[in-house]
């Protein structure tokens, strides 16, 4: 038996944004590995095992995978979005890599999907036109110190910024501290797109200028665009589209 | 009659990357426009018209789009990869600003799309799986000192870095300076990916150490990836997988 992993990216939650790859390799799996809410988002079918796992257990997760395809088994490990973006990529290849010879017969692909801050940035307008960052707020596996270099150098090469984990219960703090920081760098009122559940039926966009942000407009299901100090808002029909002009001027 | 125009992503190249939601748009279009490549990857049918035009002509494009829907046309734009990445939904929304009221009653939507850098991570491993920044190496529209100012502050973010049209014949040498840049600024030997025509026949990865790299790996149709400094090079089953792993230690 062939057995092999193949890490997929959902996209943001519309089933219109899962790429026929990924589709054809759920159709093909005899086991889903995730999170549970991506788990849940894949339909039941008979001959077909679900096995949703809980947050921060990406490691054990990614072994679970690599085991049962080494067995035989067709795995499919469910990311949101992209899996190579802030998703089980990584860990796959962490724990292969810490595997040494261990999964050396293991087929392994990665099926790239629609990532949150892209979905968001359709929905707002194109504010990631130009030349852009994508920053994890999460300190769960980074230092802080880390995070606000990141966050002032963006400022100073005047990136537009996309931020994913912007804030969760158990750090509610961080996000209001780079809010403070944007506010000091930025020198100016640029737009940022607070961007929740994109695509589905609880989607949430709103687009706020940077004085007025408050870092309770952000949850775990949010992904918050800041512009660049080119950046636009315009309201052509009504409701603000922001976007970034793909010039800068000499 | 009540016109519309959706800006699309085609993703990479491979249909399977196409979402549900652009082949649903496509099906639903009158007209389709866009770079001569892109235009050909849709396929003809009775009732669509096809106008492909050249390169640099976005603006002219943009607008012809929006006059056609105003005229109640159902009016696809479509990009290669996704249309909100240096590519055709800025351009719209420059033309829509420029055109003050002329467009406020015609209907925009962006369909996001699977982008090149993605799609080379995938086929890569996971080289953006921590941050990362995406910039446009084409001096066409920025001066090349701020390009030259970004490359830099991302090296001392320890960014990972994504770079779109990397080199064209119209501007042979940027590259290979952005290249020097980084060959003293990484003080390491970090992994760049060289990535062409990803997902089509003509699919072409290879990962070079920094040392290694010459400007003539890249032409317009590759998406250059260079790695972080903790991005790791494993070969777990003969050919080399780049990830960038999720924690950046204390």
């Amino acid at each position: 038996m062939n057995g092999w992993v193949k890490i997929a990216g959902l996209g943001p939650g519309d089933p219109d944004l899962v790429t026929p790859q990924v589709t054809a390799a759920l159709a093909e799996a005899t086991d889903v590995v995730g999170y549970i809410p991506y788990v849940a988002r894949v339909s039941a079918r008979p001959g077909l095992r679900l096995h949703p796992s809980d947050n921060r257990v990406e490691l054990d997760r990614a072994r679970h995978a690599l085991e049962m395809a080494a067995a035989g088994r067709r795995v499919v490990i469910v990311s949101s979005g992209d899996p190579g973006v802030f998703a089980m990529a990584a860990a796959v290849y962490e724990a292969v890599e810490a595997g040494g010879a261990t999964w050396s017969k293991t087929q392994i692909e990665v099926l790239p999907g629609i990532t949150a801050m892209l979905a968001a940035a359709a929905r707002a307008g194109a504010p990631l036109g130009h030349d852009f960052c994508a920053i994890n707020l999460s300190d769960n596996l980074k230092p802080w110190a880390l995070i606000e270099k990141r966050l002032r150098l963006a400022v100073e090469g005047d990136f537009a910024m996309a931020f994913y984990n912007p804030r969760s219960k158990s750090r509610p703090e961080g996000f209001g501290r780079a809010l403070d920081l944007l506010k000091q760098a930025c020198g100016d009122d640029r737009p940022v797109i607070f961007a929740r559940a994109v695509s589905t039926a609880e989607e949430q966009i709103r687009v706020v200028p940077l004085s007025q942000t408050r870092p309770e407009m952000a949850d775990m299901r949010t992904v918050v665009i800041v512009g660049a100090s080119g950046t636009r808002v315009i309201d052509p029909t009504g409701a603000p589209v922001v976007y970034t002009p793909r010039s800068v001027p000499e």
